[in-house]
């Protein structure tokens, strides 16, 4: 595995820039130095703060979260960035800087606290209307997060549609219109594949995994991937993630189900897939201004290439199940590597986008992507919105979810007001499957690499790829770079088909 | 236990006071909330960091050091502070928040942050020179802590000698002129009481105890005894210590052993002390201004105060010992109630203050004290450190330690640029021996509280003396209210006559 980043970077290094390049990439380590206190702040607060803590840190991470605001807006990092714009304008050091700078001063702070606390808000008053099916309790309170997306789309600008602006957050460059026709193209060989899987039979899945097995065999797994415990950690959440906390300091969580091996197993191995991207710019030595993925499309490629097209492959299991009948050879009695790996690979239409199969996952998204492009384009009122999941979910899947619990009320999301994110999966697994087609060309032994359980030449042509570059391109841009053409839905068309068909 | 502080406040309540004095409260407060980020800051990176993430962390802390720095320095500060100044000047709201200016103010921005990066730097030098026994490769760097040690005195200012600068920190009002005498006069008696013990048997606390039987006991012993886990936790951490983080999250960590009992068991109630009396603010509703103890000797009152005078007493193990037995069956086989409560009290000369036993330990604190005093005041060089160790434990114990890792390396206080604090330990244990006489005036039946495991008489007491007060008063006046007298020795050589005589 390489520890410096190979020639031909899309940065200058070190020995190549000017005084202005070096002012701004160490005031923009400052920043993210200072950015990983609050990174801290939020990780703890999922992990292991006592429950009587909660007000008092609500309090800090909204004081922090102004003095963030008042440094990633300052003429001084203005400056910074005109200075390097002078020297070198097309540069990615002044371009992504710039982009940073101003989407942060495009949004008023009084905007950015009100947006923080209805997020305090809805996700409190969302837990509780989960809990009890109650849609009308957490409506207000949806509203008003709809309103202030509305509102940051204003502030943000758009040229076809509000919902534009937000999803642009998340996704540099992508709009509405070019995420429709990527989900109408996936519609029909989804549902097709759907027909043709027989009922899952996940028996072997549900037997006791002893949760001290599953941590062992997680930790080895995503160890011999490329995941660095020398920086990172691995803990318990009620819903897994995965935080870079600061430089070297990359955190993954998960959640230990002793019934059900995949919650964690494939948990584990999709946020080590993001883990394993974030600790690239620091073992590859990016500059801050770069150090970063692009967008959520980009990081969602690494954790579901991991998790599913690595993690649940034939050749993976060929190394990985003789050593998982070690650890648990009560619940693998009887069981072979054939048998095994059908049943991580099953798939069904269901309803709780979390617990769904690859396969049907992108519906999931679909469905989410109609609903929040309406709600934060006006065409759609929060009240209609129950109604309209059903309807949008029976377009999709044929089914219709009998309670909000089970449809509207699933997702965290929206009542973190977080709005024009849910595209960014199905870009991942879009962006994954080009991907991979790509490195399986230059890699013509993956399938035995895998085999052997070994990830170096793997991670080496990320990082040759993509991860060197850190967010010196969009996505969009990657996909161009690496395989020649556009955004395309057929690489993930001809997976899907191979693994489910 | 009470919910509210009790009448008779030393402090005005809510309904009392100005808007000037509302205003520094709520500022204070947000001060302390963001201040919290600082201490979860350090917890974490003494608790969880990744080994690779040390530097990044040490620049974040570095950074969000100035930060505070700059608030805890305003002028908005000053302003509001002079408010309250101008209507109630004697209240402790702004005698308080006058000190704590005045004393951040003394140091530049720029000596923050060097200290904080120096800090960082000495703790993972330090980590490796003990591991290695390696006090060379840890020279340097103590230098430049006992360099920027003498110019925070010079900035600090001083009467009698820079060391004084730096130990009011710690316990305001004291002076090195007052410590000195303190441990003169229990030179005598300590080394008396030593040449009596018998040698120690600890045969029983060597057996094989369980760490998940030393955790489920030691987390029912402090919750017993008032700490609430609803607003702190318990950590495993090389180095014990309690911090608060913030309103209602206080954390304790300890270490376990599973050859030496005390380790664990007398670490953790010690913490817990510190914690019982940190979590008082919030449960007493303390405004911000005064919710915290005034010095760290007052801190130790209460440690070392819940871990020796009450958690080593006869009384406190005839509840305690039965349930030992119950959760150890195999450890505590053929030990009775009386040969256990003596094995907890053995004292002997020996090397390691952290090991050492309550009667001895203020010896250990004694050659601390001269050490730092002479490096601080500039009469001793850090190069002659080793031997000047050699020679003052000799004075002191009659002994040399064989290596730098049993003599000068063994504590963390000046890797971590702490000078001035060791003292404070001492002080505590004098406090707490004057605390205790008086407590036990009022509260006749204190022998049998403990024999019930009933603690809430003994932590009310504390409320209506001692925290209710928060840093109203200083340690000194905490002793003149409680005891009617001056800061005296004399209960304490009483108590350690009557323990060990």
């Amino acid at each position: 595995m390489h520890t410096t980043a190979p020639s031909g970077n899309s940065w200058l290094i070190d020995d190549e820039v000017t005084d202005a390049h070096r002012a701004l990439r160490g005031h923009v380590r400052d920043l993210r130095d200072l950015g990983s206190s609050m990174a801290l702040l939020g990780w703890d607060q999922q992990t292991k703060l006592p429950p009587k803590g909660a007000a008092g840190r609500g309090r800090a991470m909204g004081l922090l979260s102004t003095v963030l605001h008042e440094r990633r807006t300052s003429p001084e990092l203005d400056a910074l960035i005109a200075a390097v714009e002078d020297v070198d304008p097309d540069g990615p050091d002044a371009r992504v800087s710039r982009r940073d700078f101003e989407l942060s001063t495009k949004l008023p702070a009084e905007h950015v606290r009100a947006s923080s606390e209805a997020s305090s808000e809805g996700y409190a008053a969302w837990q509780t209307a989960r809990e009890n099916d109650d849609f009308e309790a957490f409506a207000p309170v949806l509203e008003r997060l709809v309103t202030l997306a509305r509102e940051a789309a204003d502030h943000l600008g758009y040229e076809a549609e509000p919902y534009d602006a937000l999803h642009d957050l998340y996704e540099q460059g992508s709009r509405a219109a070019d995420v429709e026709p990527m989900f109408e193209s996936l519609r029909e060989p989804i549902n097709r594949l759907l027909d043709q899987q027989p009922e899952p039979d996940t028996s072997v899945l549900e037997r006791s995994w002893h949760a001290e097995g599953q941590e062992l065999f997680g930790r080895e797994v995503v160890a011999r991937m490329g995941f660095d415990f020398d920086a990172g950690r691995l803990d318990v959440t009620t819903h897994p993630f995965c935080s870079g906390i600061g430089q070297f300091d990359t955190r993954l969580t998960t959640r230990y189900d002793e019934h059900w091996l995949p919650c964690s197993l494939f948990g584990t191995i999709h946020e080590a897939g993001h883990g394993i991207y974030d600790q690239s710019f620091d073992r590859l030595g990016l500059p801050a201004t770069v150090a970063a993925a692009p967008g959520l499309g980009m990081h969602e490629s690494q954790s579901r290439g991991y998790e599913n097209v690595i993690g649940r492959s034939r050749p993976f299991w060929e190394f990985w199940y003789p050593r998982l009948q070690e650890v648990f050879p009560d619940a693998t009695k009887g069981v072979d590597l054939d048998a095994f790996v059908r049943q991580v690979n099953t798939a069904k239409r269901s309803f709780i986008r979390v617990e769904a199969d690859e396969l049907s996952y992108n519906l999931h998204l679909a469905v989410r992507f109609e609903l929040e492009r309406a709600l934060v384009n006006g065409d759609l009122a929060v009240r209609d919105l129950p109604e309209a999941w059903g309807d949008a979910f029976d377009r999709w899947f044929g089914l219709r979810p009998s309670s909000n619990r089970e449809g509207v009320l699933q997702d965290v999301h929206w009542s973190s007001g977080l709005f024009g994110y849910f595209p960014t999966y199905t870009l991942g697994n879009v962006y994954a499957a080009q991907f991979t087609e790509a490195a399986r060309r230059d890699i013509p032994n993956w399938d035995d690499l895998l085999r052997a359980g070994e990830f170096a030449p793997i991670v080496a042509w990320f990082d040759e790829h993509v991860y060197r570059h850190g967010s010196a391109f969009t996505g969009r841009q990657f996909v161009e770079r690496i395989t020649g053409g556009p955004v395309d839905v057929g690489p993930l068309v001809r997976y899907l088909e191979g693994r489910f068909g």
